[in-house]
């Protein structure tokens, strides 16, 4: 453990479902008496959003992937000294939707900046506090797609975008970060039904969770 | 030289002149028929100007000193990308009012976040992209602080508002930035007077323009 409280980040592309699984995982865990904050970047933040903000913009197709990579890291940044360290410092277990992963995946891998050094500048921004639990959401990016597109009601910004192909880069390159953290990162088969995807993250968690009590 | 052109930033604090002596030194390099861009960060880049919003932002004081290097970092890849970079590549002088030694001087040292830290993450920004001739304007912080206060035109921002000991950490920080880079920093007097000022920079910037064209 980094510290006095448990840090979960929960990863995969958009479409897997996370969201509304996470919002379940949160329910149980709460009922069976644990102390969760549940979070995601920019977390509400004002800074965090702000640089947001910037990054999602639709006008701003100009905008160079180490631009990018670093504005991610400068929103984790902030993110992370002013919630998630006064959390876990509290004895808090956080759930994050997506954190360091994501953007070694996207910007590292995807946008092809190298995962080494899209790494160095988020352990810049993260110092020591890689989480103690990843759960990797994985699914065919076709999928994935047809899902958002689905959801009208969801605006789509600059990084939904993208192509197909784009997606596809992106589950590679998740793929290569469960590689380099084989004991951190769990892979879950997110095309099966939200019930099923909820009860393995929950075996996952309770496993986790319990094994650090001891 | 990193490529065809020439790249020379101009560094130091606030009041120390660096505006107007840029501004006389681009007339006579001009009229001499050199050909000038003269730009500083964000640079009219909407990108940059955009995030240059988030920095400075006086109401913003709980921002992380990792913060805010990872964004002065991001607004200045992209204005590398859109402005910089092609203008060398268009054979052009560039003039730039601060750059990398900036973000050393001031979030290295007098942040206390470690010039080897912040190097690396402006690396990652700027590539191979080092100046090839760099002017410091060194001046004691109480005067430069005093010149700053008569011009009440010019708004104070979030750097400004820093107090006379965190401006003395970065004329010292800049110190042991130029014994990093004693080939490439040249320092300038800027106690001086104006004219003195310019002459002394026309003379630096004319030995390494000279020595570049053979």
């Amino acid at each position: 453990m980094n510290n006095q409280g448990f840090f979960i980040t929960i990863e995969g592309p958009e479409g897997a479902g996370k969201t509304t699984v996470l919002s379940d995982v949160v329910s149980q865990l709460t009922a069976q008496g644990y102390n969760i904050v549940s979070t995601r970047e920019p977390g509400g933040i004002r800074i965090s959003e702000h640089i947001r903000e910037v990054i999602l913009n639709n006008d701003y197709t100009e905008m160079d992937g180490r631009t990018e990579a670093l504005l991610y890291a400068a929103a984790r940044r902030q993110h992370l000294v002013e919630k998630i360290t006064p959390a876990l410092n509290d004895n808090k277990i956080v759930l994050c939707d997506r954190f360091i992963d994501a953007s070694l995946a996207y910007q590292g891998h995807a946008r092809g900046l190298g995962i080494d050094e899209v790494l160095s500048i988020n352990e810049f921004a993260i110092g020591k506090l890689m989480p103690d639990l990843t759960l990797l959401f994985d699914l065919e990016p076709s999928i994935g797609l047809k899902r958002i597109a689905k959801h009208d009601e969801r605006e789509k910004n600059r990084m939904d975008a993208e192509s197909l192909a784009f997606h596809e880069l992106v589950r590679e390159g998740y793929q290569e970060v469960v590689k380099r953290y084989p004991n951190r990162i769990h892979v879950i088969d997110a095309s099966k039904s939200q019930k099923e995807v909820t009860s393995d993250v929950m075996d996952v968690m309770k496993k986790s969770l319990e094994s650090r009590m001891n």
